[in-house]
């Protein structure tokens, strides 16, 4: 059976780890900030603005309302949000054509619709969320709980906005995935272990 | 470890058969129909007036716009409707302190927030639940598939009320459920096999 794992989830909910070590526990390849690598290699763009470019809303400039019609003005950053978009999609299919997978992030289940991935969606409330965030701040991160707050908000904002742009879709919304996970108060270690069960026995 | 699970599902998802499927699994009890006739019998009312009131939208009146201000009609039926809940309510309340079990809808999940059930919720995609619905059809149902169709949406239009009438919260969002279940082309057998295999993993 091949195995293509997508995995959507909230800033600070675990989703990233819980990818990593399902991939361990399968036995099969993970991509997360590799991807950003291969693609400012591919485009000889920095890693640091590629990483911007996705990580951010890719929307930048808005249709002005000129003479009675609707016109959208000539975006350079808007381009180039767009070139590193298709370039993604190029590399994500090359990824899931190569080997069984888990990709984190990127649109992938939307990208990758036609290989069927299983598509699991990682959440949690606000307070694990903060809590695991401030349990991870670098020593340089000196964010009080309130910016914390502020900058799971804006993220998870921005990824939402990233994944209407391309996919027409509402990110975190139940119809596009196979199972929702919420990691509040659980440890991502043993759902991580639970995930593998479970994939293991619907592979049978 | 005491296991409540609690299983909120869309009509024709397949989550009464995945409720009782996993009962079976975990070997503790499984109430859905039951309740219906529990609560028959403590309140003298019929079966099917009880499932009539605890199936549909409990709002059967509204409110009357009348010199300016906002009044609600006495309504026996709302009142009814009320004392069913309530006594659904003790009645949940009363399951889950006698021992380890499964209950399919009725609100469970916020019912029984005080015990932290573990709250499932199970989906599918329009297509799934059509021909599931058409599959299961008792010689007497003759609805066309336009007719199932409606009576579906319908089914969860009355869920979605009675939820959100009786706990203020939405129907099927995520952050009411600590694990979304997509039945879309699956076998139900195998999704309550495996999902047996995670809840038992995280109760290592």
């Amino acid at each position: 059976m091949r195995k293509i794992i997508t995995i959507g989830r909230e800033f600070g909910s675990g989703g990233r780890e819980l990818g990593r070590r399902l991939s361990e526990h399968l036995g099969i390849a993970y991509y997360d900030q590799e991807i950003i690598a291969e693609i400012a290699k591919r485009t000889a763009l920095s890693e640091a603005y590629v990483r911007q470019i996705t990580e951010n809303r890719p929307l930048t400039s808005f249709p002005i309302h000129f003479g009675g019609r609707f016109c959208a003005l000539p975006d350079p950053l808007l381009q180039q949000s767009i070139s590193i978009y298709s370039e993604q999609h190029r590399l994500l299919c090359e990824l899931a054509e190569k080997s069984d997978c888990i990709i984190v992030g990127r649109c992938a289940d939307y990208v990758l619709r036609d290989s069927h991935p299983f598509r699991i969606f990682v959440y949690a409330d606000a307070q694990s969320k903060l809590m695991r965030c401030m349990e991870r701040r670098t020593p340089e991160e000196t964010l009080s709980e309130q910016d914390m707050k502020r900058k799971i908000t804006e993220i998870d904002r921005n990824r939402a906005r990233y994944y209407a742009f391309f996919s027409g879709q509402k990110w975190g919304a139940r119809e596009n995935y196979d199972l929702l996970v919420n990691t509040s108060g659980q440890s991502v270690k043993k759902q991580a272990a639970a995930l593998y069960e479970y994939l293991r026995k619907m592979a049978d």
